[in-house]
């Protein structure tokens, strides 16, 4: 299958050359030539992949249009902010498009899928999402993920792309609910890495987290998707490795902030986006536009974008009063 | 109140500072006279709870019977193998009884409350369970955790006995959801260990706790529990942070399992119990017993118990054919 891959950050990358491994053709699109030529003459993709080989056999291109009119597949790997922009640019596309970036449309309130529907009419949609590190994925350690479509076939063609021996794909077709719960679990992680920063210890995030799974359930179903999504790989699983692996961008966010570092210091001095910053916005307003209940959603939310002190956050939300335990 | 502590290993110590610092008046009853005077001695407890300072406040009693005799609550924290021998020689006792120990009885099936039924019928019975890692908890680091019990005014007595500000107890009414949830873990934090003895990634671990969740709801709902109970900090909370935290004895034990050594070698040079071990064998032959699909639970079983190769444990496990996320 001929494979163009839009976006040359870590995931990008680390599905290049997973794709490539199972014999696809791939195209690697990066908006940077800059940053593409460092790939073609090191082979390497060390600001946002460090440590892995990419074969000289991906191809790289840096024109988008071209690269996605020869391909059978597309897969978007850029940051959500990025996403309509690039996506309005392959309107044409009458392919697969594949989603894997994680996140909200503020003004929309539309998950990634949602904005391809506007700006790719023609195309079938799907979104491949679940507890995915992308280093690890490069490294060949086993993962598994969920190719998610409204229509299955899509889902399938997606998963057999996709699928190795170190790569298990599952199928799901309840696509909207595997995009919120990819893209509000980082919302979640960066809550999580305030607690790190802050001194907690694992017993606090796994009480966060067990709360934050019912509150990523309510909003998801407010929003029309199912359940039970949400206990799967894109909603569980992903939520899980965001918020304690130490190679989590959205967890190590947070953690500079319970250090007491200010959110514009953070974003000077990193180069990779945490999702979870501009998703706490989006879901903070869709939770109130919707008059659904999301207290740690909403603390991470005043944090970031209100400037809360963190600790008074962090009390906030403990002293919360519920007793039973499947109270909301 | 009058609190009695029956068993002096990490958990009940732990709890017995807390219960302490909560005002209560607390006797800690050990079975071994030397391990006491060590802690009298030095008010420490060193091989169990290493770094935590306890309080000569705390009364210590090799006599048990005594012991609860003159208290209002008991809490059991002994390992699942003494549970019967020690509860059985409180049949007199008519307070109230809180198990804080987490395994199922393999000749019965019982969980520890069913254990009681059967050995302290005049009492009422309650259990403590949820994602607290003993040091953490004693290091007063923010923790969550339910009181469960049948009757619900009896949670709430625990509840109220234990409820302070770096430990938030809820209340649930399933007290065998909560039991079973407490017990399964083990089971799969010793193959999450497994993972990490392998070298695995974190990609790996959440994906096994994600299809594991799966697995114990379905175990825990064919013995009578309820559903939602799974997805709770006693299901959901506390197989995340045995899975995750270096500080788990069943993720440890897993962790050497994977790096190639025997069973008998990691028992013979560790003091603590891995209650996993023994729940593995109870909770696999429930399984068989109850008709339920369990391939997570069955390899960890066949690796601990049938000296099954781990490689070729894991390898039977991610090879199993379910394409869509939905299917068990």
């Amino acid at each position: 299958m001929n494979i163009a891959i839009a976006g040359a950050g870590g995931w990008g990358t680390a599905l290049a050359v997973l794709l490539k491994d199972n014999g696809h053709n791939v195209t690697l699109w990066g908006h940077d030539p800059a940053h593409l030529a460092r790939i073609e003459d090191t082979h390497k993709n060390e600001e946002y992949l460090p440590g892995i080989t990419i074969s000289g056999a991906i191809d790289l291109s840096p024109d988008l249009e071209e690269t996605c009119a020869a391909a059978d597949l597309v897969v978007v790997a850029v940051p959500s902010k990025a996403f309509r922009d690039v996506s309005s640019r392959l309107a044409f596309f009458d392919g697969t498009i594949v989603s894997v970036t994680k996140g909200i449309e503020y003004m929309t309130g539309l998950t990634m899928c949602g904005i391809l529907a506007e700006t790719c009419p023609r195309a079938c949609h799907a979104s491949l999402s679940g507890p995915t590190l992308a280093l690890e994925v490069a490294r060949g350690m086993p993962s598994a993920i969920v190719a998610a479509s409204r229509d299955i076939s899509t889902a399938q063609r997606v998963q057999h792309a996709f699928h190795c021996s170190t790569l298990r794909v599952y199928t799901c077709s309840d696509l909207l609910g595997v995009e919120l719960g990819g893209a509000l679990k980082n919302v979640i992680a960066i809550g999580a890495g305030v607690c790190d920063g802050l001194g907690f210890g694992d017993n606090s995030k796994a009480a966060l987290l067990t709360r934050a799974i019912v509150e990523i359930r309510r909003l998801g179903v407010a929003c029309g998707a199912q359940g039970e999504t949400f206990s799967g790989l894109s909603g569980l699983g992903d939520l899980t490795v965001t918020c304690f692996s130490r190679l989590s961008r959205n967890r190590a966010m947070g953690e500079r902030l319970g250090k007491g570092e200010k959110l514009s210091q953070i974003q000077a001095s990193t180069l990779t986006v945490a999702e979870g910053c501009p998703t706490a916005r989006s879901a903070y307003h869709l939770a109130r536009k919707l008059s659904v209940t999301t207290p740690i959603i909403d603390e991470v939310y005043r944090m970031l974008h209100e400037d809360k002190d963190v600790k008074v956050a962090v009390r906030d939300l403990m002293s919360r009063d519920s007793k039973s335990e499947t109270a909301s």
